[in-house]
């Protein structure tokens, strides 16, 4: 049996790694990485620093190209070309798993935030494992989100009082607006600034980027012309500056619970 | 000027704490902690052992009877019934701040699970801050919650591809069912186990109780009648067996990104 930890390694602050996810970073005798050809070189140095600190000196690092993904499909298209791109992915993944962990080996996946928000490792491992590819199981690591560095960033709670919190893309955001009923919606995976559209409406965002790291940025206030203005502004200079961003935010309804 | 750390603990496995949640315990001279008057001696003992393997040796600790909160309340009470006391806990950490934390010194909440989610500890900070109340500065770091403690436990995702996630209350769950466009509902302090109402619509339930402690309870498959059941008795059992009981669900529209 070969053993697989999915690792959650906070949003890229390497002190958000949990006590539980430096132990397994401990055991593992291999780290698969995926180059996912992006200009993200903060990022893959970060995860180096980690493995430095925490891994075990005998451990090893097979890096795997990333399958391509087709970013290009219109929005109907989008589940059918991740699909297809999944089980790219899997066959990937089954390749590693036979080829690169040996029987009673332990092998870890890092995951940049939380393993259960917006990343397919787990759905993928699941898929794998359902094919009856190899003999392994796997355990998972929760990780601090950039959801959760956002609010503590901002000194906020994601929800108001017996309220419920959405956690969304900006696609959808573009697509639907704000769900009815809902006062708190956190918006993932925005390349397109979805706010820009929802100024003058009474609502308040709280904005962050490279969410704990150095380059860190927030910005927050009334989500006017002004302020959805200086954000895109903001980013667009923060992205040609690093060559790549991540950031996502908070808009809520009323006032009330935040900042003002 | 006082600095304060609001400190997610995780949801209940003290290796949930992250290195800079460990860094801060360490660093803080008094702990404040609330006596909410509930047996859950067992988290008491949780957080007993959190502060004797990380908190300085110097550290002191302060006991304070939380306000007593009226649960009786019918819905549209609901939030009145908080505001009030929310206040009246407001007055509270006023005083602890003026008068058990030296100038210059340092404070610490523990909050359980991420601060950021149903916590008051933020906004009644905030509350106190916009009083005037004391020369005071706090920072949040953020927290393992039960929802990705849930998710990880159950090695699923919160959301599937490009799809929003729902976190709500069991009394809105009552209220209006699942979300119109939502396929990934969690449910968080559901005293009345909502989901029984919910049996037979195709739905996939991922539930469990006491996560991250060695009393966690798992329990997941479609939504029958018979699984529902089958959650209430086992939740019912350990409530009477423990005298608490903390547990929260996923629910899922569609089967896929889960086991089935």
């Amino acid at each position: 049996m070969k053993q697989i930890y999915v690792i959650g390694i906070g949003a890229g602050d390497p002190e958000q790694l949990t006590l539980q996810a430096v132990r397994a970073l401990g055991r593992a005798d291999v780290f698969f990485l995926l180059d996912k050809g992006e200009d993200k070189s903060d990022l893959a140095h970060l995860r180096e620093e980690i493995l430095r600190r925490h891994a075990s000196r005998s451990h090893r690092v097979v890096v795997a190209t990333d399958p391509d993904r087709d970013r290009s499909v219109a929005t109907g298209a989008y589940a059918p070309a991740v699909d297809a791109w999944r089980r790219r992915r899997g066959d990937l993944y089954q390749r590693l798993i036979a080829e690169e962990l040996a029987d009673g080996g332990c092998g870890a996946f890092l995951v940049w935030g939380d393993p259960a928000l917006y990343d397919s490792t787990l759905a993928i491992l699941e898929d794998v494992h359902a094919r009856g590819a190899g003999d392994f199981d796997w355990t998972v690591i929760p990780g601090i989100s950039s959801v959760a560095t956002l609010a503590a960033r901002h000194r906020t709670g994601l929800n108001q009082v017996g309220r419920p919190v959405h956690i969304t893309t900006g696609r959808r955001l573009t697509d639907g607006g704000l769900p009815d009923g809902v006062d708190d919606v956190v918006v993932m995976l925005d390349a397109h600034q979805a706010f820009t559209a929802l100024t003058g409406q009474g609502l308040h965002i709280y904005w962050g980027a490279y969410l704990g790291t150095p380059d860190e940025i927030l910005l927050s206030g009334p989500l006017t012309d002004t302020l959805a203005a200086e954000i895109r502004t903001t980013r667009a200079e923060a992205r040609a500056r690093k060559g790549w961003i991540m950031d996502t935010y908070l808009l809520r309804r009323s006032p009330r619970g935040g900042p003002t």
